[in-house]
């Protein structure tokens, strides 16, 4: 940020009094401009026989990695509402949205994923601007070493626990480790443990 | 938002291609300007004897209602410890912060809260600038007819209904409608409850 959003004038990174961290304040109005964090929604759509809908990622970050519908919330709707939103954007499918079954801070990208089961309303799901493919698969068909995020990893093992076990659980979890380089390549299963240590 | 905070020039609102929305679009370098809504993190700190800490706000909204510490999240922050660092900046008192047990959604303003449960570690606590009061309270103690913010109550009712069962569970809410005029005068239990309608 270098320019105040309210009048135009340039902006300086400076503690306001009271205040415990430097902001970025206009020399000229004295607005104060606050950044936070982003929630991430998503959520993991069921069909009827058990199977997920994943998607092949169309855009960057992490292009052609797979993923479960999720995308940053937007102002005025629930975790919830936004889950379904994103589905619809990102495979076309009908989701009734059910529980929030995890969240998990990621601190290093100031993000907070709010993750939450789904269940689809019909079997269409289709390609969309953001996902060069969309396909329903069996836990067993999950490509684990190509999964674009870890929180999508961990969501997805959440999700199968759970079910294995019959239960509805919650899960929290914080990623205080982003992955280093070499491990971030293939995004694999040695790398994304460690992001839960 | 009047001026792109990239280059200070003006800005319209505008759908880009291939978005759902109208956004804040610089005329001059394109920058597209997203707004989100944001987290609130709040901790209910437990002593040894199970009273809880709440404090008098001190500060609007809601000046000389009560809550327990809570505020925005901060970048690079986990719940977790932007809520430990909301309770000693409103009440001077040292947390061990323990589960996430709420996840309120509060659309019509565009917020989330996350509340752990907390568990301080000494009897310390102290007015701040955002408190004219901070006071250990038992649960018959708690002014249930002054609460702040509807979030609040509901963040203190599932703790005390867990604490009552001897459980940890969590607890998702989505808060839908603004109290009405007339009832937000006294934030009283009648016009709380009307908010998980």
């Amino acid at each position: 940020m270098k320019f105040c959003s309210t009048c135009g004038q340039s902006v300086e990174l400076t503690t306001p009094a009271g205040d415990h961290l430097p902001r970025h304040v206009c020399s000229a109005c004295g607005t104060v401009h606050y950044h936070n964090p982003k929630v991430i929604v998503g959520c993991v759509p069921e069909w009827e026989d058990g199977r997920v809908l994943m998607c092949k990622r169309a855009i960057e970050p992490r292009l052609g990695l797979w993923t479960f519908p999720a995308g940053f919330m937007e102002m005025g709707e629930t975790s919830g509402e936004g889950a379904a939103r994103e589905t619809m954007e990102e495979t076309g499918a009908s989701v009734e949205i059910g529980d929030l079954f995890a969240v998990i801070n990621v601190p290093y990208v100031s993000q907070i994923y709010m993750l939450h089961r789904g269940r689809m309303t019909s079997a269409r799901h289709h390609p969309t601007p953001e996902s060069s493919e969309t396909v329903l698969m069996h836990e067993h068909e999950i490509p684990w070493e190509k999964i674009a995020f870890p929180t999508v990893y961990h969501g997805l093992k959440f999700f199968f626990e759970d079910r294995k076990r019959g239960v509805k659980d919650f899960h929290s979890l914080d990623l205080n480790f982003r992955r280093k380089t070499a491990q971030r390549s293939d995004a694999g299963l040695e790398g994304l443990v460690n992001d839960s240590a």
